[in-house]
Parts: structure tokens; C-alpha cells; sequence
């Protein structure tokens, strides 16, 4: 699978019903509309997905909806990350098992793991499926940073195919293409960092802003595989102040915070989070107004 | 009970079978040594219990078997802490029913709390419970960083009484005293900085230690109680490297090993942690040779 | 002269005789060779051009030497930083009297400025001279770091018009152009983020690199110009080596080490200061080779 | 001389006459209270001192002004760093001929130096005189941060016998008694710290604080000499503010400010430098007519 995905990878929140579980209705709906605008991938039960917060239960219900809501659509990368190895490769399994394209796993630490501890885990996980995997380097959220280096050897193991990198330092991009060569499948995982990291040779962007703004994410993929640089530096400063905003306060609660502004209630985020404050929210209104996604009042 | 609770706080690992269980057995009797050496509170479900890499069974077990072993001989601390608020309040209300003195809590992150996230979350459970909160700061574990003023305001939450300071930093011990005045509970978590933490007015040191060198800590501790600054200094000095050495490894991994070299193995580590590596045990050896613990060879 | 100012704008060393004397002649030469290399700026007493460690006299023998060689047919931007305000005024002076077309200033720090010290610190030479400031962003080299904010806020000083950002941050520059609209004059001092900043809008290049490799520079700002991506892309990652280690290695080390391989001796570093150690001139030989700067011995 | 060399080192500042030339005059002045207070030796042209801000000239009055004032009482630390070795080599010949105890170098980077530089920087200065060396760590201004390990390395150096570390952190004090024995002769410059590196084994207090709270400085040094702990954390507590502002704002900035709240005004700060702003004098006001130095207004 891994060979030919590029584009727009888009991250779906985890919608709740008013009592606080899992609405798969809305979340098969979500789905749609991102299929609907054109979206190259889905990738539930990312950060945005609020995967660690997901009892085992919960992690496959959100799983089986939407791999099997896209059937074979698009290419599908479950998360199935865990913070013990054997509950990794659980969830591994469970995946492969609905019909997940591939995984994605983010090493989350407690304990800060060392290189061999890293590479061992994702080995683990390896053996016992055989799907693809993809590397989530994120130390904001997972608390581990892996180190180009690190990330060149796990591409060695044999089903660890891609990478996405989240850390927005684009000199980690030019590392890895420097170790692993032109052809390594690494994706962009930090939304402001979008045009400077698909210039950089970037398969993909991974990104849950298409649950808002579809259009002007991939116009900035298309414009950037066209070699046209007006257009996509254009495009970039465009949506910029809405990739800023939703990294700046968190995905769930931006993203939550935006479709409910665009009529499309989530439900409540799952404590300890809490919605986003009314002026954070006045703010993220006017700049859905500015991009001419809400009407100007 | 956190009124009087001064002294060595002592953290118990979680032993393992072979077949990686919970080893019951074995962590009663490491109970027993402590509570024999003379600390003078213990801790299970600490990072040092690796709490977050154990499932809702293997926790409560550990808990209940803690407490019921101390019998109220010292206060016993439980950790509770998860994810989810949800969770922390269910663990919380386990501890308090098996009969724990109070229960620490570290605000693990996935997603970067707020501040209002944080307080709400303590607050939430402290109202789930009648025992004492002790808040755990240690941003290199969980992720999530309190600084003193954030502290302040947790301990005006009824039964949040206790902090835990774990950043290595006594400037910020200094800021807690200023904030909240002279009789502020709090400890320090962060075993180099023992003897200045305590010269700034720590009324404990949580400390895994006292596995392997309880009457060293116990000595530091009651130099500077009695104002022995110089027999203070003497005795810090003496077990620096121990205490040094066990932060830089990781204290499961290390405390294991450690354990190991002594005589009493506790089991495998459950991935992705592993055991430290042959030339680090070598290392560790010769440090407790220098101190004494084990002989010469 | 700034509105025009695009391109590579190219820093000279200051070479010294072997009794540790500016190297005027040398000087002269190392101007003259990047001239008919095509760069489209010069700028002498930059961090390149060792400007802290040099004398009164002697910087203002380097900036004669080099604007009157020069002889209009660039632009030139002279560096006139020091430690306090009334040497900036000075040296700024100078500049303008022996014909520099604009002044580069970096506020160098002893004791961390507050914004409104370096506000009037620009104030204060701005008002002393009349050709265009650029402003020089650089806290691994001069200990300040200048947010874009504080950027922004000096750019509204009359003839402060330009600006050098060598942070290496992408994103400081999607900030800048935020806050000053696509038509701020910004510069890259960064050299492996050369490829990103142009994409982002910058006008231009400070770099060193056209000592040893100016047809690579020239032919990367030219690609991004016509919009040629994958021809940067191949320019970029084929120089990158290079950028990389003139960069880790500190330019006056590496740039010297690299046109001693080339031929031209510069002299002895001003201590402390000190040549490259062997295995890295060795590591630099291997670079130059693999871009056919030198033969493969 | 440094064998002795014990207690509290006093940074007296260097006050300018209304025209902004060096106002000698006062500096005696300021020497003599200090002395009269009590203070342990006398450290001219540090950081407070703001010596790289100041001409050549100026700087051999500030040294010749300093140690002839004090003509034997006290030893006299004077500072001679310079960016350039042969400029330090410069500052220390003449401090040792007009009669300084010892030099106090700090290592002044633009271009970050390697360790090998470092060294090789010490040791030319050091085979130029014949007076001990005090290496000065603090990276906060002088942009390099010297390992305890390039410390020690230092300390192997014939005549560099001190060290002065400023970063505030106590386990690099710990580092440094590790490698070098407890016989090390190092000194806290951080004023924060004092407290932690006293009982840590600092052999004294690198401080401006005596230039308004003298008799606090010398009573919390005292408590720890004697053993007394709980007077020592009293002290501590009770002048921290202080410290914490002075280091906060700058110690320029906030020495002048105090001063002249004092009834001693010190003259027109260098520019960049500025004045504090007004409710910064404010804030420190308090702090001062808490600590009683002022009347309660």
C-alpha cells in the first residue's frame, strides 16, 4: 500500500454521544464528507482521535467504522499505538483484522525508552502483523523524541515503511532524506510546516484540518506536485492563521470547537479535556470568517 | 494524616513473575524490608511501580497488597493517576476503600493540559474522595509541567494537601515557599537534589532508593533534621552516585538491576522497557562496592 | 536600495597575513572572485568576517577595502554591530562615509536587552545616518533573540528596511510575513534552510558559501525563482553537505579549512579561535569532492 | 591567595558622572562601604561591573581605582575578560601590575568556541602572569557554557585555582565536587542559589546584593559556616525577593535603581542599557521597605 500513498492523509476526530461514548453515526458521516472532498487517506485514532483517552473497546469500535465505512476507498492507518508493547500488538491485530491498509504507531513513553527498547517494540509489533507500519514521531504528545537516526532504523525493519514527523523542523525532513535516500515515504505531520515540508519532498500531510477546510488543504498538495510555488505559497498563507490556531490550543478542542461552529455538534470532549474558552472561540470564528467558511456575521 | 508525614517516602517497584505477573509475593516482603529499615512511608504505583504500564487489575492489586502489608505501621501513599478523570476517580476511590492514607496523583498528558483542564481534573477527584490529594509534578515523566504558581492553586482544592516536586530544580521549591508560605507540605522527588531540597524545607524525600541503601537515606534525612549540615553534606556525597546513576537509567530498569546484583531478582520488565544493558550493570556494581553494599569481589 | 535587493548576498571572511594583519590584498581578491561568480550582494563584517574580534581600526579597514572594490557595481551591507550604542553610531557612520549602499546590525548582548532597549538602540543609529538598516537576527552568535514581533516593531523605524533571520525557524518567517505583509524585505541567514525560506518569500541568501560553492548557490535561488521545484529540490540536497558542515563547524573555522583545500591560504583565526582539527578537514576534503570542487585525489 | 579565600565576594558596579564618564570618585566610595560591611574580597569589572561595555581605558581605571582603594584589606578579583585572547592577555598583565590578588576570566563567545579553544584561551592567559586564574561560568551572558567537566579540565591549568559558576544549578556544583574533591575552591555567582551552593560546599557568594543588603548577605553566609540551618533558610527566605529582582531585571539595572532609591545615585546606565522602568522601581521599593532598607513611606 504504502508504495503509491501520497496526498492529503486526513485524521478524523472521535465524535461522543451527550452521555460520552463513541457516536458512530456521526463518525461514519465524518468520514464521508472528508471521502466527499477528496481526501487520500483516513487515519482514525490519531491524536486528533484522542486515542490514548479510548478504553480497548471504544479503540475498536472507531476502528471497524471507519475502515469499513471507507471500504477500500482510500488507503486506511489505524493508530494502534499503546504504551506496553503487548497492548500494541493487540491492537495491531485488531486492525489488521478489520481491514486496516496499515498502522500507525507513536511510541508513547512514560519512562523515556532508549533506542534498543524503541526499536525492539515496533519489532514486536512487526512480527506479528503484516500490514505496513508507519512511524509517528510526535514528542509533544508521545513524550519520546525520535531522532532522524532513529527513525532510518526503524525503516529497516521489514514492515516499517513509512514515516510521519511531527516535530515542524523541517531540517528533520532533509536528515531523513539524507539517510534513507530520495525515495524514503515520509509524511508531514505538523501543520504549519505544510508547504516548506512538501517542498522538502514530502509524500503527504497528515492533517485533521480537512475536517473544516478540504478544499485549500489539498489545493496546497496539488499546487506544490505542479510546481507551481506561487500558487501554493498563496495557498499556504491563505489557510495559515487556521493551521496555527488549531495547533496552537489543541486538535480536539480546535476541531471540536470548528464543526461546532459549522453546525455540526461532536459532543463532549472526554475529561480532562475541556472545550476551548468563548474568546478562543470568537477568535477561530473569525478566521473560518476570514477564509469565507462561515458567513461574516 | 499529612499533617505529621515527614521523612523518607519510599517507593516500591512492582515485582513480576517469569510468567509477568504480578508478584505478590515478593512485593510484600520488599514491604517488610523497608518498613524494617525504618521509612517512614510508602508509596506504591509510582514511576518507579511503572503504575502506567500496569492494567485496572494489576493496580488495584498492587495497592491492596501494599496496604494491607504496612497495616497502618507508616502512611502509605497510593498512586492513582491516569489518562482519563474518569479513571483517576475510579482508582482513587479503590485506594481510599482498601484503606490507603492518602493518594498521589500526576497529571499524565497526552494532549498539554490547561491549567483550567488541570484544576478542574484535581478537583473532580477530590471531590470523589475524603482521603488527602498529594499532587506529583514531574513533567519528565508525565509529560505535563506545573510550575509553582499552578501548585499554589491546586493546594487551595480542599484535600489536596501534599506536592510532590520531582523537576531537580530547587528555585522552584523556593517559589512554592514563597507562594504558599513556610508550612507548605511538599517533598522532593528528584534524588540528587536531596539535600537541597531538604535545606529549602522539603519535609520528605520520595525516593526509591531505600531498596538498596535505606540506612544512607535515612542518615541524610537526620543530619539535616538536626541541623548537622556537615554529617548532611558527608552522607550526600557518599551516596550521590548511587542516586545519580538510578535517575539516569531509569529507576525501574536500575532498582531491577540493583535488586538483581543483591540477591533478589523481581522479574522481567514489562516492555518496552528492558533490562539494563551488561556494561551499565558493571557500572552499578562497582558503584555499590564503593558504597559497600556488596563486597569487593 | 533595498527595495531591489534580491538574491545571494555573499559574506567575505576577513583573511590575515601570518602576522595576523587584515589581509587587504587577499581581500580585495576573495571580493573580486565573488563578483565574477555573479552573486548580487557583498557583505564584509559579518559574522563570517570575524567582526567582534576585530579592532576599530581594522573594521574599518575592511569596510573601505571592500566597498571601494566593490565600486557600486553591487550593493553592499556593511556590518557596524558593537556591544554598546555609541560604537554602533560609529562604525554605522563610517559605513555611510566611505559609501556602504546599507548597514547590517546584529544587537549583540552582554546582558539580556529588554525590547525597549533595543528599539532605541536602533532608534538611536537610525537617526545617525542616512542609508537603509538591516536588521540582523542571530542568538546563537550574538545571545539576543529577536522575536518577530520585535522584528516587526523595528522594521517601522524609518530606514530600518531589511531584515536577516538566521534562527534556522521556518516558521519565524511565516510569522514575519504575517505581520508585514508578502512584501517584507526578509533575507535567510541560515544556510540549510536556504530552500524552505525562499519557498516562504524570502528575497534572498546571506550566505558564505560562494567562497567555495557560488554556481550551487546561484543555481538554487534561481530554480526557486522560475519556479523550477524540482530542480531546487536536486540543487538543494546536492549542496546540502556542504551547508550542513560550514554550519556545525562555525564559518570563519570551515570556510578558511575550505579554500585552504581550494588553494588560498587566509591566514592564521584570530584566537581563540583555532583551525579545524585534522579529521574534520578530512571530512570537508570528502564533501568538496563529492561535489567536484576538488578532484578525488 | 585563593587558598583562603572564603565568604562574600562583592561586585561593586561601575558608576558613571552625569556626562556618562567613569565616576571614580564614587567607585572609592563604593569600595569602602562595602568594605566597612564587612565583605570578604572585592570583584571589580564583572558582569555588574558591565565590563564589556566599557573602553580599554576605562577599564584600567575601573582595576587601578578598585585595588588601590582597597590597598591590601581584602584580596581583589578583577575581571579582564575580552572576546579576543590577545586582548585578555592585555587586561590581565595589567591588573596583575597594579596589584590585583587575582583575575576572574569569563569566556566571551561569538562564534561558540570548542573545548580545545577553551583551553588553549585559558592557557595563554595563564603563562602570561603570575597571579591565579578564577574561570567564570555563566552562559546567561557570556553565551558559552562551560561543562563541569571542561571546569575541572581547566582547574589543570597551573594557576587557575577558582571557579565561579553562575548558572544556578546546584548539581553542577555536585558535578564539580565529583571530579575535583571536595576541596575544590568553587563560588556560586547565581544569587538565588545561595542557600543550595553554601551547603553544597560553595567556598563563597559571588554577589552585587552588598551594595544594599551587605549585613543579609554575611548573615546567611555566616549561619551556614556555623551549622546553623535553621537561621541560614531563615536568612535565605528573608532576602530572597531581593535576589530573585536583581537577577530578574538585570543586575546593572537593579543596582542602580536600588542605589538610588538609597540616596546614592550611580549615573546614567550605558546605553543600551536603560534605567528601569518605573514600576519596576516600584516593585522593588517594597521589596526593599519590607526588608527594611527603606522606611515605610
Amino acid at each position: 500500500m504504502n508504495a503509491s500513498l501520497r496526498g492529503i492523509v486526513a485524521y478524523p476526530i472521535t465524535p461522543f454521544t451527550d452521555a460520552g461514548r463513541v457516536d458512530e453515526r456521526l463518525l461514519a458521516r465524518i468520514v464521508d464528507d472528508m471521502l466527499a472532498a477528496g481526501v487520500h487517506a483516513l487515519a482514525p485514532l490519531g491524536s486528533t482521535g484522542v486515542l490514548p483517552y479510548l478504553s480497548d473497546d471504544e479503540r475498536e469500535a472507531v476502528a471497524e467504522t471507519v475502515v469499513k465505512r471507507v471500504a477500500g476507498r482510500v488507503p486506511t492507518l489505524v493508530g494502534v499505538s499503546a504504551l506496553t508493547t503487548e497492548r500494541t500488538v493487540h491492537h495491531a491485530r485488531h486492525a489488521e483484522r478489520v481491514g486496516a491498509s496499515a498502522v500507525m504507531i507513536i511510541p508513547m513513553s512514560y519512562w523515556k525508552l532508549t533506542d534498543a527498547e524503541i526499536v525492539a517494540h515496533f519489532d514486536r509489533v512487526a512480527r506479528a502483523i503484516s500490514i505496513p507500519i508507519a512511524v509517528y514521531n510526535n514528542p509533544a504528545t508521545g513524550g519520546l523524541d525520535l531522532a532522524p537516526d532513529t527513525l532510518a532504523r526503524l525503516l529497516q525493519i521489514a514492515n516499517v515503511t513509512m514515516v510521519k514527523e511531527s516535530t515542524g523542523d523541517v531540517h528533520r525532513m532533509h536528515r531523513l532524506v539524507q539517510l534513507c535516500g530520495e525515495d524514503v515515504a515520509f509524511y508531514n505531520g505538523s501543520n504549519p510546516l505544510a508547504l516548506a515540508a512538501l517542498v522538502a519532498g514530502a509524500r503527504g500531510w497528515c492533517t485533521a484540518a480537512p475536517h473544516v477546510i478540504p478544499r485549500l488543504n489539498l489545493e496546497l498538495y496539488e499546487a506544490v506536485t505542479r510546481g507551481d510555488l506561487a500558487g501554493a505559497r498563496r495557498s499556504f498563507y491563505r489557510q495559515l492563521p487556521f493551521l496555527q490556531f488549531i495547533v496552537a490550543h489543541g486538535l480536539p478542542r480546535a476541531i471540536a470547537a470548528a464543526l461546532e461552529l459549522c453546525g455540526t455538534p461532536v459532543g463532549p470532549l472526554r475529561a480532562p479535556l475541556r472545550p476551548l474558552e468563548p474568546e478562543r472561540v470568537a477568535e477561530l470564528r473569525r478566521i473560518l470568517v476570514d477564509l469565507g467558511v462561515l458567513p461574516a456575521a
